[in-house]
């Protein structure tokens, strides 16, 4: 058991890797910029502003936890991909990273993305894809992790880089794929997508906290894929969301053009968080939309 | 004629850089820690630590320059491949640029390092050999090369990178290869050297400036090297200075081993910095040797 210092812990992926390691009877110190999450026993919250270099560094030295979890980012849907906030997270997550070297930090597990390889090579593998990001997002990530990695060199440090493909779940932004679709059908209204050609790599949000949770644990170093391994045609997931709610009659694939720039292929090699890391996802993507859209259900009841 | 705001203005490099502008008709405003430089018309100094980013921006607003030349980084012999020191500049830097692009900046150009170049390649070309830094200096700059290009792209603003190969020339820290072998031949003291096998890529000072001055005028976009592409073996160099003071004598090639890391051979592929920025240099390796030594007898007798 250890003390972990969470960021970006009241987003998406942070609420499950919270709860996880709490569950798992670590030490959590989860931090927000409110400084407030969902109250779970073993959770303390903390409040500090990344973007604030003092601040954060403050919070590390008096925490002075053996591992960090960065998982904050800025991260608003559409935007995030070319926003100039990409460039003030790679400053704080560097100095963030020094302040968990200069407390005697540990183990250092940051959230990467998928977006830092080459998307012309469809399957990517840590060890063989070339890493050649296409947008500031993926940059941005790309370059944190060569800086990073250089640092657990030198500092020295147990440093592993989680790179996040398509996640799912409960509590997805609701304007982003999986959550619109379940969101739309379940108003009755209809679910306007592209012919949904396209492949990805979807693994549930509580399957991507677990990864990462089990990369905590691990002393494994370097990249890791965190995805499922299972390539999935976008329309493939619409159509299971449909079957789901019940309402096939309501998606409308095709009704939106393709996004120019969208790859045909994106698909983890999922062997190393598998093999290496000793992690295997609970939810595959029928039962992982099942329950995403029980949560809904149970959500728009409440 | 431009407004030029040039950072490491004090250093190796940027003392050159700051007269060649200035020379060249610029408006040079030049930063550095302690504020102050040589007296040269058309230059103004000013005083500001980049590694404080709320005094930095404050600055680049109050200039409000068309162009930044960003040399400034940690420069300690020996101790600057490996340091820590190299992260904070990657976040001074990345807040420098931001500064830049919300002043108004047009033109960014930062000074890279052939240590970013995978050197097991030996020749280094800008678009074939691969970047696979070993250190934390090199994986530092290559990273700010890596979100600076996006950024540029985004902010938009016009963006080139200057990968700087083997400098020597007036100047140059006594404790750096060409300068101490200077130094110890003029003291009349053997200068000791590895065998001397490994080939190098020289640029004299001069030249390395000349090449950021012509950098800055051009709009060039993406990595340039900037070196002579000029394949020398060190024990070359060596014996040439020896031949110019006069001492070869003093030369005691071989009597230190070979430092374990070291690649046999790091030369420049120069042809996009002479075909594209158009750019020749001035000194080849002897008289740029020559010079040196020139200044090095009269800084002695001064």
């Amino acid at each position: 058991m250890a003390r972990v210092l969470v960021t970006g812990a009241s987003g998406f992926v942070g609420r499950h890797v919270v709860e996880q390691l709490a569950g798992r009877g670590h030490e959590v110190h989860a931090v927000a910029r409110a400084g407030v999450g969902a109250d779970v026993p073993g959770v303390r919250w903390h409040a500090a502003d990344l973007l604030d270099g003092a601040s954060a560094a403050a919070l590390v030295r008096e925490v002075a936890a053996e591992a960090l979890l960065h998982l904050a980012w800025y991260a608003e849907p559409g935007a995030f991909w070319r926003s100039p906030e990409n460039v003030r997270w790679v400053e704080a997550s560097l100095a963030l990273a020094r302040a968990f070297v200069d407390a005697g930090g540990r183990r250092l597990v940051v959230a990467g993305t998928c977006a830092e390889y080459d998307w012309h090579d469809g399957l990517c593998s840590e060890a063989s894809t070339p890493l050649a990001p296409a947008t500031l997002y993926g940059r941005s990530k790309h370059a944190l992790e060569i800086v990073l990695s250089g640092l657990a060199v030198e500092a020295p440090l147990s440093f592993a880089w989680g790179r996040i493909f398509f996640v799912y779940g409960p509590g997805e932004h609701p304007a982003r794929l999986t959550a619109s679709v379940v969101g739309a059908l379940l108003r009755g209204e209809p679910a306007r997508l592209s012919a949904g050609t396209q492949v990805r790599d979807f693994l549930h949000v509580a399957d991507v906290a677990g990864a990462f949770v089990a990369l905590v644990e691990s002393d494994v170093q370097g990249p890791v894929n965190v995805g499922w391994g299972d390539p999935t045609p976008v329309r493939r997931l619409a159509e299971l969301v449909a079957e789901i709610v019940g309402r096939p009659e309501l998606l409308r694939l095709g009704a939106l053009g393709a996004a120019g720039e969208e790859p045909p292929l994106v698909v983890a090699d999922p062997r190393r968080l598998r093999d290496d890391v000793g992690f295997t996802p609970r939810f595959d993507l029928r039962t992982g939309l099942q329950d995403t859209v029980d949560h809904a259900v149970a959500a728009s009841r409440a």
